[in-house]
């Protein structure tokens, strides 16, 4: 029997040199993939979620097609708080709805308890199914909404562009607000070490909405809970840190932990790096909005990456955000292929 | 006669030593203002930017109610537009629209010639009434939509989140873009000459919705644009120039030029001007949505972005982007009370 082959993904997790720079895309599985509309137009959305062999299947989808270096769990965020009892309801083509949204210390109160292993064994089936199937080919990804993110769904009930509620509700609810945190920390913890329990190699933990808050209200009201659930990761497992707009918050981002930071498309990843420094690695982070152009400028843009990156050990290409659902996957495809080519060593 | 009074907004713009630290409020004329809302209670939004006298009162209102430092002129972006022939209109509640979006070479090139005298008139009337009310006890500030942002509205259709159609444009169309961007860089620049002209003292370039792009996208497609209207602005007058979520932008835009760089509240003020360098002025940086807590809380935040600026010359206070219009009048007022007595000197 031989050793199991290195996997550059964790390869570059841990800053180790690469025959080439890993590359995998956030929403990788998704709408712009015919195979995933196919699953969906056969099942609703939670069904899909609920259903192990339907999201395992899911998960790979992406791994035959564009022949990324790691598969990422298809799963949605909010859906380890549905034991909460806030009423959450995926509504048709309009995101997830919180029919009871937390808006003062007595809603928080009221929140039920959490059981991560009662409320999402299909996650954890699902983690188990994808990783049976990938052996040790590809490292599979799982992942879980930071606490600043899940709050601000559960109190703007929605998906939301000033976060007026939870701006306002952190202030005037602080002690309130950190025990929310506190437990959404606790939560997010668990549900990512159970993936690990299951199966997933690493880990992201996605602030997708931080990018509204100043450093100030970062240092106060989300880094503490963000470095309390990072702190609590099964040792040995890298960790994703990823947000988006967070050009003024990475440093900071940095503090709270991970042992890769994800960056958005707003940053040049060169500069960057330096300033954070190299004994942290970096994700990222190609303007999904690119991919809707042509292939020739997606090399121009994914080569400027490269370069910023400059062969470093430690870059795990990715985009900004998640793929586009208008985006075609030639495209996609392509990126990928040219990442490997233009990255080899 | 006595000579005229020192303008502490302007000086501030020229970074000169001022008594206190000057503070206007972007959109501090507006829904959130109960005798906006009588005003629009008898005019239709359109009917009112184009009714000089009453598009003078609503841009005074603000003077009297508030005391700030400077009115800003009551005027909508897009309106200097309309001769362009793209089908602009403004739909109740939902912002402007534009029923003949701009999405090929061809459209640009079908673009009507935009004499900016016979387009915003009113606009220029506005600024005339105005300024003869403030006389030389306040500064009346004129302002424009910059190119870019003027373009993604031209482009989409409307307000967007992704810009997708924008970004594909630049790249598959590079030569009719830099051609759209030319023309809009003159008309902007006319239009705020022509508001010069009618007496505004300053001016204030928006490109508000700048933060969607990567430095390397601005470098190349929007840079050499708002550089243009800038340097074309007359002699003196000091410019502002102002976007949200360009914490990794701010840099470039200083290369774009401007007396006065406006920071949203996504930067640390006092880092970031010693970054930008004091030879530029700053202008800001409180989130909008903290004048929604408490007066408490918005002193706490207020005195933190005074901190940072440390009393050096040349900070005008301000929000990071518009007053929302749920903020309570009170919180606005006593937001302007305190940054000019916490900063008195």
């Amino acid at each position: 029997m031989s050793a199991p082959r290195p996997l550059p993904l964790l390869q570059a997790c841990r800053r180790e040199p690469t025959p080439y720079t890993p590359v995998w895309l956030m929403r990788q599985a998704g709408r712009y993939m015919p195979e995933y509309r196919a699953m969906r137009a056969r099942h609703g959305f939670l069904e899909l979620c609920k259903t192990p062999e339907a999201a395992a299947e899911v998960t790979l989808q992406p791994v035959k097609r564009l022949g990324v270096d790691a598969a990422i769990l298809f799963a949605d965020i909010l859906l380890v708080l549905e034991p909460l009892g806030v009423g959450l309801e995926y509504t048709r083509g309009d995101g997830p709805r919180i029919h009871r949204p937390v808006r003062s210390a007595a809603d928080v109160e009221r929140l039920k308890p959490v059981e991560v292993e009662q409320a999402v064994p299909f996650v954890f089936e699902t983690v188990r199914l994808a990783r049976q199937a990938l052996g040790d080919r590809l490292p599979l990804i799982g992942f879980a909404g930071a606490p600043f993110t899940l709050a601000s769904y559960l109190i703007e009930g929605g998906a939301s562009r000033e976060f007026l509620h939870t701006k306002r509700f952190m202030r005037e609810a602080r002690s309130a607000w950190h025990a929310l945190m506190g437990r959404l920390a606790t939560v997010t913890a668990e549900y990512l070490n159970g993936q690990i329990a299951a199966g997933a190699q690493a880990v992201q933990l996605f602030d997708s909405w931080i990018g509204t808050l100043s450093p100030s209200d970062y240092r106060e009201f989300v880094l503490p809970h963000s470095r309390s659930v990072i702190a609590a990761i099964a040792p040995g497992v890298p960790v994703i840190h990823f947000g988006t707009g967070t050009a003024g918050l990475l440093p900071l981002m940095r503090e709270a932990g991970g042992d890769v930071l994800g960056l958005d498309w707003r940053v040049e990843l060169g500069p960057t790096w330096e300033r954070l420094g190299y004994d942290v690695a970096v994700q990222g982070n190609l303007d999904p909005g690119i991919l809707l152009t042509s292939v020739g400028e997606i090399r121009r843009a994914a080569a400027e990456i490269l370069a910023g990156a400059a062969g470093r050990p430690g870059h795990i290409f990715n985009l900004g955000h998640g793929v586009h659902q208008e985006t075609p996957v030639d495209h996609v495809r392509a990126l990928v292929d040219m990442v490997h080519d233009m990255s080899a060593r």
